[in-house]
Parts: C-alpha cells; structure tokens; sequence
C-alpha cells in the first residue's frame, strides 16, 4: 500500500465518527464543558470501567448472570452498593415528566400511611390460606363511619368473604401460620409491586406481566381514592424526590371517578378541590424548601390530566371539558391532557379522533396553554394499533410522547420530533420491568440518543417498580452504553426542564437554579467530597 | 371543530403514513405485486392472524409464556406444527449468504455419519460418571491406523483419560448407567447444541452463552476438521438447503490450520485441494438437480475465506494472501474475505489495518472481485469496538455486512449502508439465542427494514441453534411484526440474490429462475396446493 494510505484512513475514520457523534445533543455539551466537567466526566467513565470489571463481570451469591445494564429487579441489590449509584444519587436531575401519581411512593411507606387511617379498611373475596394467599388481592376502602366494622380476621375461618376489616385490625389479627403482621406487609406489598420471580419468570410475557402490573393498580386505588392517604402522599412524593435531585415534576393524575372519598367515607372531593389541594401541597413544599434554604431544589409541580382508553367518546367529552374547565381554573397547575392504560389491549388513539379534534379547536379558540402530552409506541409492535398511535400523537400536535418506544421503527417519525422538538419520555426500567426488552442494553434509547431525538429519562410507576427517584434509571442508562458519560446525563437532565411546561420566563429561572446544584455536583466529584458519608 | 376537520386530519393520516412506508424496499413490491400475490399475502395475513389467537395466546402444556415471535428454542415444537410454517418451509428463499459450513447439518445426521468413520476416535478428559457427564465435553479426531486403539470404554472404569476410543466403540459401551449408546447420543448431541435451559437460563448472559457456543466449535472441529466427513457434509449442507428452498449459498469457511486430515489420519488436505472437492460437490448436487429436472432449484455455491479474529496482523498476512491466491485459482469459488469470532472478545477489525489496506492495495492490482464481507456490530454494545467495528467494515468497502446488529444505533453509517447498497445479512434466531435480543420482537430488523436498508435473512449456526435452512427465521420475521407480509418476505429473498457476489449476468439469470419458482409458490397458496401433504 501507498505510504501515506493508513493516515488517509485514519483521518478518515475520525471524521467519519466524529460526524456521527455530532448528531447527538450532548455532543455540544461537551465541546462547550469546563475543565471540572471533563475531569469528574474522566473520574466516572473510570469508575464504570472498574465496576464493570469488579462488580457486573462475576456471579455473585445470589445474583448469578450479571453485566452492566442487567434487569433492574435482580441487579438492584448490586446498584446500590456500587460507587456510580452514590454518585448519580447525588446528582441533579432536573423534572419528572412522566409518572402516575398513584404509583410514586414507596410501598412499604403507603402501607404505613394507611394503617394509621381509622376509616381504611380491607375485604378479601375469598378466605385467606396458604395456599390463596399470593393469589388473592387485598381491596381497601375508606367507610363512613356507620360503616365500620368489628369483623373477625381476614385469616380466621369465621371471615365472610367481602366482609370489611379495619387494616389496621386486619394485620394485628393476622394469622401466624400465614406470618402474623409481617405475614400481612408482605402479602400487601406483594400485591402492590411487581417481584423479579414474576417478571423474569412466571409473567415472562407483555400481556400477562401487564396483568399482574394493573392488578397493583387495582390494589392501590384503595389507598390512593382515599383523599386523606392522597394528600399524604402526594407530599411525600415531593419531598422524596427533592432528596433524589430532582426540582420539578410534571405527574400524570388518572382521572375516572367524579369524586375521591374523604376522611368521613363520602364520595365528595371534587377534580377542583383536588387541585387546590395539590397546589397548596406544593406550596408547602416550597415554603419547606425556602426555610431549609434550598429554594433551587425544588421549582414545582403539575399534574397531567389523564383519563382511561377504555371510556366512550362521549365520556371522554366529558372528562376534556373538565380538563378545560380545571385549566382556566387553575392554570399553573394542569400541564396537559393523556390518555392511559395497555396500549397493546385498548382503545386506539384514533379511536377517539373526534373528540380530541374537538378539544383541540376549543383550546385554541379560548387561548389556553394546554397540550396534549400523550402515551403512545409503548409496544414492540410493528404497525400495530399501539405503534400506529405515534402517528396521531404526533399529527395531533403532542407536547412530547410518553414511552415512545416503537418510535425506532419510524424513520419519518424521528425527523419530526427533532424538527417540531418532541421530546420523548423514556422510562427505560417500565420498559424493561414490563417485558418490551430485556435489558437497557437492548432498549432503543442509545439508537434515539445517538439519533439526536430529545429525551427526558422517566420513572413511570416506581412504587411498583421499586425505582424511586430517577437515579436507578439514571444509572441504568449510563452503565448500558460506552459512549454515555456525565455529559450524556447533563444533556438528559437539562433535556427535561426545557421541554416541560413552564413557561420561558419560569423554565429560564428553573435552569439557572439547575445549573448552579450542577456545577456544584460536577466540584464534589473532583474534590472527592461526594464520596463523603 | 370545523365540520372537515376530521376529513383533514384522515387525509394527513394516510399521507404521513404512506409517506413513511414508502421508504420500505416492499413498498415498491406491493405497488407492482400481481393479482395472485395479494390474494396470496391476505389468505397468508389472515392464518397468521388466526394462529396469533390460536396457538401464540394460549398456554400450551410444555410451553408457557408463549407470543408470536417468541424465543425460538421455546417455540420451537409450536412452530412447526402451524400452518405459516407449511407455507414458508415451501417458499423459494433465494441465497443464503450468512452460514458457517461447520455448523450446517443437523447435529444427530452430523453424529450418524461420523459413528461411519473408520478412522474416527473419542476421548475425554476426565472419567465419565453421571455427574460429569454433561460438564465433560468429548474430543473427536481422525487418526493413522497405526495409532487406532482397542481402549476400553469411555465409562470404564480403567478407561485412562486422554485415551482415544473409536467412535463407534465408545457407542456401544457406553455404560447402561449413563444410557448406553442413545445416552452416548444425547451427550454428543448435547456438546453440539444449544438447548433452551443454557439459552434461556444457566447461561442467560451474552458472555455465558458465548462460551458454550464457543465450546460447540470446539467439539465439532474433530468432525469437520476430518475431510471424507467434511465432504459428507457439505454435500448435506446443500441438498438439504436445497429442499428448504434455497438455491444459492455464501457460506463461511474458517481457514485455521494449514491442512484438514484425510482418511488416513494425515494432515495432508490443503486449502486449494479443499476448494476443488467444494467445486466438484457443487458440480454433482448440480448435476444431480439437473437430473431431477429442478436446475432452477440450485445455482452453486461459494466460500467465504474466513480465519478468526485472534491471530496476529503477520498471521494475517499469510492468510490474506492465500486468499488471493485460492481466488486466482477458484475465481467462482471464492466470494470474499471475513474475520470470525465473538467481536466483543477478540480483536477489532482496526487491529488489523495494516494488512487489510495492504490485502486492499493488493486486489486491486491484480484486477480481482475479492471484496471483504466483513462480521460487524454483533453486539448490543453502543460506542464498544465490537459496536465500532462497523465504521471499519463500511470504511474499507465491505460488500455486506454479517449480522449488523449495532447498526441501528448509527444514523450516519445507516445513510452509508443505503446509499452504497451494503446489504446486512441479518440471523434473527441467532441473535437471540446469543442473547443480544429476547425475541424477535424486540430485534432491530423491524426498524432497519423500515429506513429501506437492505437486508438479507440468514441461518449463521443452524446445527447449533437447530434452525436448520431459513424457514424458522423467514416464520420469525413474518410473526414479529403486523406489517410483514408475503411481499415482505418476497424482497428479503430476492434481495439475497441481488446483494450475492454473482456477476451480473449470473445474477439475473438466478433472479429469473427464482421469480419462476415463486410464481408456482404463490399460486400454490391461492389455489391450496401448498396444504396437500
């Protein structure tokens, strides 16, 4: 070969990456990084080479079949332990953009809550043995108090099936042959979160993991219906997230009944008094947040309106009105409107064109700020009715796409959600837990990062999850990919506050604040103090 | 709403969706596809439709968790018993370009004619009990009469590890506790294969699995490093892709020693000679299909000149230009230069540069059609050397690419792959069985055929991973996804034929013979021929 050939080639080879590199929306970040920046960014690529070695490359007692990037419900354990996880953990993470309200705190903590509930109680529909125990659901309600009831234990072969136990009542009575009140958590939390054995295993499948994965829903509402377990936490969602680095959140909220239940067991908390409630919360937060001296910690919250892909358009007219009516009512606090539920088993969303063709005219007619912010693509399909609901989402002006995770499949698709800037919200931990890949290492995110499709890294449901925060999904996404670094995590977190709701004004100072913790997050990894207990 | 809104909306519906599947290479199939063919493609979506709810829906006694697309060791048994795979085992599939010719025949046929071999020994390296027996792999090679043995059995208790027995001696003794002569089979067959347990569970890692396919080679080679098997193979090889419906091959052959061994057990089988006996079993299947009247059913097949990816760049050196010299010598016979094992362990292509510029340099002096068809990105890495590999490949003019895996994640290279007509030979079963993706479902073909990037379907390992032809791939790739269809499976085959090293005028001659066959195909589905046993 001529002398000069492997330079040529060489030269070209850097060119030729380099092109590609720089479609990614971190690949400005990192021209633009200060030294402290490539410095820590050099310290975690260090350590994530290291702990791949010593942590994600051998068996351990009761974890065989690791690597970095491994389903979370059996790596989890392992995440906690590793120095990238007390790195992440401290990081800030800018907003939540999608998660349902009903699944964002801590099982173990609802649990408490609700036992401290003198109106909540629990039936079962058939006695508990066992044998039934991990196969009957525990249904909670809060009664009037006419209603109360001084009904034998759930365990005790006098219980009529449908009958109503104080919970509290309900555990302390616990049979022991069934564990006695640890017998009782563990069969509650059981039905409220989704264990590795179920989703590697048992439910190894899209359809029946998501079965299991509405059953806890099923099981939550009975705390999360009850407005005085709602409002608790709903500020415990708050506060927890804080700690976890992140300053702003946009919720999903499934609206489908009227009224939520109040502490008498009435049907009588109204969507209006919902809100109030909500924005007095975040107040609170915030009044917190300012006596702790830490205002940049935390900016806010919204709620997007949802309701379920199973009404008819005709009530489905009536919850966008609502959603309309909420809105001019409480601007700053209804950030868009959703829809929810399987998307591989349920309406369509071309299904319900018309009414939301409808409700499109009227918010433009009134001038309100409210966009759609749908789910849709979350499947593998390939053309199937959950796929084709990219399209609509995208032709019907969505703010950004919940999931979107067939959107891979969609070359035109791609190029519009740069153009338009949709940002996807990707919950790489949901998809994975819910069986649509197997790892993140095979998940289509490096794909729509290295694509330059904006994303927002999400949690989706971590009380059933067992993801709090963000800093599980964090970590996932930089330990299943070589060419994510700190940088990569900096795009994704500053990602999320500029394709949230707020306003210019509000997102310009929300980023600011960020920008400040980040810098300082950036100087305690070069000095060490981060590792500080 | 305006009263046309929704007539808008559909309009822009249909537009956007057309305009994106118009990048698929079937679109232009459907737009010009006869009356027969789309009869043809709606029974074909209608069964699978039907066999979606009646088989992949349902649990089945031996197999739960079952979808359409799912694991191919699992589905295996289901597979074969629908009526998608009665049509697709009769579809003519053009070539196929992504095999490697020592895991091409079924593993119990490869075994029946070894137990054939005069001069074919077994040894272990360890006794045998019941609880070795599975963790033991067996050693086969040919030897010199002079050194055949009358040891005892590979279970005797005198048996002195290290020892050879011959192979059909070994069978008969095989001691009654471990099964006799079919617990013999099973255990060979065992080290031959993959089964779903090592798949799925005990090895359920992409580095795990790697091993004991790795450990697969590793047995086979005493079998196929022995020429009159060999020969019996690729003959095998042929005939039985022949009756699957393939009608030309590329396969892979790894060049690792300088000779394979004769009957004699001498090392004396030189590479030219190797490619002569090819041409002459070549000639007799041709000879043979002539005889039956079905010349269309085979073209020929060529020789991918493949050595492994742990020598060193001399070593490579003094293959590349044997290479060129068997090219000179077998112009017909020699498609191309490949490097072959896991790329996530051993050297990437840019280890080699220099002698692959040299190799470059040097084809093109001497006038000669000798391009690289280079393995690239079998891996779920992002931003890994495996991942890069692929830069290497597109930038030294890779004519395909085996597997591809990673290029999903590359934009650039993806235009790259388009533009210059660089088709991926894509093994979907083995990329799941090797664990870079759960299913079919979740494989990148789907996106890759929707940004039009040609693609070839391929087998890779079927004596392995028991796939044998490329029936059960074109069944996965058809169930994994809703906009698959019969027209679908028509482009990916004759794109096999058109992205195949033939000349030009060889080429077309293959593309009309295949077109013949199927037009019989698809009328044979319209008028029902192809269910009459």
């Amino acid at each position: 070969m001529a002398s000069n050939d492997l330079e040529v080639y060489l030269t070209a080879r850097t060119a030729l990456i380099t092109e590609e590199r720089s479609i990614r929306r971190d690949f400005k970040e990192l021209a633009k990084a200060t030294e402290d920046e490539l410095h820590a960014d050099q310290i975690v690529r260090a350590i994530k080479l290291e702990e791949a070695k010593s942590i994600w490359a051998v068996d351990h007692p009761d974890t065989p079949n690791v690597f970095p990037g491994m389903a979370y419900l059996s790596a989890r354990n392992l995440i906690t332990k590793t120095k990238i996880f007390q790195i992440i953990s401290k990081m800030p993470k800018g907003a939540l953009l999608h998660s349902h309200l009903d699944a964002m705190v801590n099982a173990s903590v609802m649990l408490k809550y609700a036992l401290e509930e003198p109106a909540l109680h629990i039936q079962v529909a058939a006695p508990l043995t066992k044998a039934s125990l991990f196969s009957t659901l525990p249904a909670f309600r809060g009664l009037r108090p006419s209603e109360y009831s001084d009904a034998p234990s759930l365990t005790s072969s006098s219980y009529i099936p449908g009958t109503w136990v104080h919970i509290k009542r309900a555990r302390d009575s616990f049979s022991t042959d069934l564990g006695g009140p640890e017998g009782f958590d563990a069969w509650v939390i059981g039905a409220l979160t989704i264990n590795p054995r179920e989703a590697y295993e048992t439910h190894n499948t899209v359809a029946k993991i998501w079965k299991k994965f509405q059953s806890t829903f099923d099981v939550v509402e009975g705390f999360t219906n009850f407005f005085p377990l709602k409002k608790k936490y709903i500020k415990d969602f708050l506060l927890s997230s804080i700690e976890d680095g992140i300053s702003f959140v946009e919720t999903r909220f499934t609206f489908f009944s009227e009224y939520l239940i109040d502490a008498n067991g009435e049907d009588s908390v109204s969507h209006a008094e919902i809100f109030r409630t909500f924005g007095e919360i975040v107040q609170e937060v915030k009044d917190e947040m300012a006596r702790q001296r830490r205002s940049d910690a935390f900016i806010g919250a919204r709620i997007i309106y949802t309701t379920l892909r199973f009404v008819t358009c005709d009530e489905l007219d009536w919850y966008l009105e609502d959603c309309i009516k909420l809105k001019q009512e409480f601007p700053d606090l209804v950030a868009g409107f959703d829809l929810v539920g399987s998307e591989n088993d349920l309406k369509p969303i071309i299904y319900y064109i018309e009414p939301l063709l409808r409700f499109r005219s009227r918010v433009e007619e009134l001038g309100l700020d409210l966009p759609f912010i749908f789910h849709a693509g979350e499947t593998y399909g390939d053309g199937s009715e959950a796929d084709n609901n990219l399209y609509d989402a995208i032709l019907l002006g969505t703010k950004r796409i919940g999931h979107g995770f067939s959107l891979v499949k969609h070359p035109k698709l791609i190029e519009m959600c740069k153009e338009k800037g949709i940002a996807l919200e990707v919950c790489p931990i949901s998809n994975e837990i819910l069986r649509l890949t197997s790892s993140v290492c095979t998940h289509p995110l490096a794909s729509l990062i290295n694509q330059g499709v904006p994303v927002a890294l999400c949690s989706d449901d971590p009380s059933v999850f067992g993801n709090m925060g963000l800093s599980f999904d964090f970590f996932q996404v930089l330990m299943g990919s070589d060419i994510n670094g700190l940088l990569t995590l900096r795009m994704l977190a500053r990602q999320s506050l500029e394709h949230s709701t707020l306003a210019d004004e509000e997102k310009a100072k929300a980023i600011v604040s960020w920008e400040k913790q980040w810098a300082n997050f950036v100087k305690s990894i070069t000095d060490g103090r981060i590792f500080e207990v």
